[in-house]
């Protein structure tokens, strides 16, 4: 049986440059902080790869700290930036689609250290409103951190206005732009925001290795303390073999991002006509739309919610795994397993409880193949026409 | 000119089992959080690294939480297990010649939280005294943190009995044993310790990775919040190539830990007897004998920190380097290139600036040769010379 997989918003598979980079990387064993010839060819290595990940997000390399990943990037940005706070805690206005790295976050800011946080509601579509946002700040706020492109449903929100207002009032915006990088043009000077976390393992990338990028590094303190690597805001020895897979897979995505969209948009076109052809009763959850910016009507290009009548999702992801090696998430990762048919985000998006247990995410990547979606579409019908047989 | 490379204690080169089981990791793309096949091959990975792991350590798999490396180990051990205290701050025993990682939380908690920490002192061979540390206790004491083994000198420290001490105190124990793991063999029972920190690079694996031991995970609570991997402990994506590197480093380790103790050991011996015969006026910082217990008398068997008379450490190892291709280190890599003439862990002992100043740390590993310390010592001993003729 083929293997299809269409879970690229959990994890994507590595890249052919990026396991060559790692492999030339199993060669630099030196510890970077070290002054002999093992260290600097590290250090150079290290020097290498943050230099492609800051052109790829359009910023300097001194502006970035790298991390273990996503989740190490979000805390350091929002506790690292609230650490100075901790005395005089404020207000912190993020949304209700945010992935659980910030959203547990703010949570855990607001139940130990008396925070207090407003979780901005969105509409069907899984945009927030900037207009509420706007409303939403106090004369105390501190913090505002909204994602670029939501992992479940891939709706892209209005960064650029959000920033706007953030400046404005001069308060410190953050974006998770995890789901978007490598998938997206990024330019954090165009996007106006003030700190923004990525992850590789999202775009051809190992796991484990993340950046944050900080307009201003003396903004934010850090939360893991020792050898001061990283301009003191990341201590620990640098995970070298990951960074040069980062910076590879940075370097890729700066090459060939607009044309990755251009097609994967094509391909996601093809699957929502193909599937209004052949199912009935479905429904995409967010936006139809694909779209490089933050336009209204965007989504990612690579991201399908479907909400199929009369179908328990997890029941047809089974199904897809076990009879049709396709490979298709309920929810995100993070909460598989764990309450999995009660996606925080779908929820927001107004969904009953029945619509959230009868969804599905599909996510793709650039090197998907017309062949895999006709297969994919094939594979969806038949699964879900034994499953409503089945319930009847 | 052959390249001898003598600074293991900053960082290991990757063993070649460690690359083999990386190179099958590549193909595991999956997120061990996905319910689909991918998603199972390398949530299967992970169980077994964590086995592995656990079997080298005496400990229950769920007993471990794997971070990022020994910084991150550190950190949660501690910032973890005084998270709940951070309304009743009080009081934190460590020694003097921790690891920054160590040291600068511990400094940390007592500048922005207010909790007192007393750093005990060494004696001349970098032993902390069991009783001064009874002594330091106090009624309000939250936490004990010392190391196993120091990572510039060598030296072990009375575990045990420092276990015994803070049993009988209800107070919570953690050992950084970063340096120990994979050089001496561990039993986390028989130390009788509530946390241990291991990383995998100082011992054949990746960096990246490490894992903290808890004997009971629900004493300390996370510091990255999110997607409630490692039991809640630790969120973020599951680093699966270097946990299956770790696993591996670790299998290897508990296979032959004490055959490279003894032959380490013996190496040791060569090395400072071929020195006595060739090298007038040098020291050795901290305590000679080797040992694979706790025994006061004890060092790793695979590090010896020198003081030269007359000799820069500083220049010694850069004629080193470049004249010779020998890898040694001034200090800790952690504070190469910002304080490495001010190492703590000398100072702590005793040693004026100038001793500090003409000593360097030579550390190897178990693949290293008889050849390799012959061609050390001959390299040791010309660079030794020729700066002394300089000098004059």
């Amino acid at each position: 049986m083929p293997y299809y997989y269409f879970d690229y918003n959990a994890t994507s598979p590595i890249s052919k440059r990026v396991v060559a980079a790692m492999q030339r990387g199993f060669e630099e064993f030196g510890n970077p902080s070290s002054m002999h010839e093992a260290g600097k060819r590290a250090k150079r290595l290290i020097k290498q790869a943050r230099e492609q990940t800051a052109a790829m997000l359009g910023c300097k390399p001194d502006n970035l700290v790298l991390t273990s990943g996503g989740t190490e990037a979000n805390n350091l940005a929002i506790q690292g930036r609230l650490q100075a706070c901790l005395n005089n805690p404020g207000h912190l206005v993020t949304s209700a689609v945010e992935h659980p790295s910030v959203l547990e976050v703010c949570r855990h800011l607001s139940l130990v250290h008396g925070f207090e946080t407003t979780f901005l509601s969105v509409n069907k579509q899984g945009h927030l409103s900037p207009r509420e946002l706007e409303e939403a700040i106090q004369p105390n706020t501190q913090l505002i951190s909204v994602m670029l492109a939501n992992n479940e449903v891939g709706t892209i929100q209005p960064i650029r206005r959000i920033a706007e207002i953030a400046r404005r009032q001069r308060i410190f915006f953050h974006c998770d732009a995890v789901q978007a990088a490598g998938k997206l043009p990024l330019d954090v000077e165009e996007l106006g925001v003030d700190a923004l976390s990525i992850s590789a393992h999202k775009f051809g990338g190992p796991k484990g290795i993340g950046a944050l990028y900080v307009r201003d590094p003396s903004s934010i303190l850090p939360i893991l303390h020792g050898g001061g690597q990283e301009g003191g805001l990341r201590s620990g020895t640098e995970n070298v073999l990951a960074i040069a897979g980062l910076g590879e897979a940075c370097a890729e995505a700066a090459l060939d991002v607009r044309e990755a969209a251009q097609s994967g948009g094509r391909l996601k076109r093809k699957l929502l006509t193909a599937l209004a052809e052949r199912l009935e009763d479905f429904t995409v959850n967010g936006v139809t739309e694909t779209g490089m910016d933050d336009a209204d009507s965007a989504s990612l290009w690579n991201t399908v919610n479907l909400r199929i009548d009369g179908v328990d999702g997890q029941e047809l992801a089974e199904v897809l795994s076990i009879d049709h090696g396709v490979a298709v998430s309920v929810g995100s990762a993070c909460s598989s397993g764990k309450h999995q048919h009660h996606s925080h985000v779908l929820s927001a998006m107004g969904l009953a409880k029945q619509e959230i247990e009868s969804s599905i995410r599909i996510s793709f990547g650039k090197t998907t193949t017309d062949e895999a979606i006709t297969y994919l579409v094939q594979a969806i019908t038949e699964a879900v026409h034994s499953l409503r047989s089945y319930a009847i």
